[in-house]
């Protein structure tokens, strides 16, 4: 590890378990409130960590900032993630995202309009789904 | 310059000089749309140069990713901003952003509610509000 490498933001709390396959850390960056309508977070997620998947009524954006992701939704290929990415998730599109198997991988992940609902969590990522 | 140093995102295009003091950078990172309702663009401003005064009809966050940054509500002290912070804009607050005259400072900007409307542009910041 280079001498001057200093993540942008603290790790923040474990990602609660009934959501995520693996060990993953969320720093929770804004809360959400009725005013900016937008929250956001920052996701550490360690090797082969992943959340389930899951779908936002209000769309997510997605910012690679360290690492080597996945991002996959229903019925595509996983798409590669690298420092720099940015993903566009339309509204109710069922995906997930997480670390490659040998990369740890951070993105920011913001949810715009929570007016019309935050996070729906569905079933985990198996194996099988993980390793195609 | 430790080696591996590297940025995010690259620097993008030259920062409008009619809404800039100095020399600033922008990279598009979202382009507004319909559905998302949300801009995100990243930006690099060079020693001393900084934005307009200026309003949000949706509110803005800011996450500051490198360097030491100067931030400003009209009527309130300049805050200082460094890697990792996070500045929450209210909807139709003036305010201004840009870097100390002695760091570079890069920050993402994200706008959410843009269905409500996404800048207007004020006055520039004088060599004298700036240097309070």
């Amino acid at each position: 590890m280079p001498e001057n490498k200093t993540t942008i933001f603290p790790k923040g709390e474990r990602a609660p378990a009934n959501y995520f396959t693996g060990t993953a850390w969320i720093k929770l960056l804004v809360p959400n409130d009725g005013v900016l309508n937008c929250q956001i977070g920052n996701v550490v997620f360690e090797p082969g960590a992943r959340n389930n998947w899951h779908k936002h009524a209000g769309g997510q954006l997605l910012i690679a900032t360290e690492g080597t992701g996945y991002y996959q939704e229903k019925g595509k290929p996983i798409q590669l993630l690298r420092k720099g990415d940015v993903v566009n998730i339309p509204p109710d599109i069922e995906h997930w995202h997480g670390a490659s198997p040998d990369s740890e991988f951070t993105h920011i992940a913001i949810n715009p309009n929570t007016q019309k609902g935050i996070v729906e969590w569905l079933q985990p990522v198996t194996d099988e789904e993980y390793e195609q």
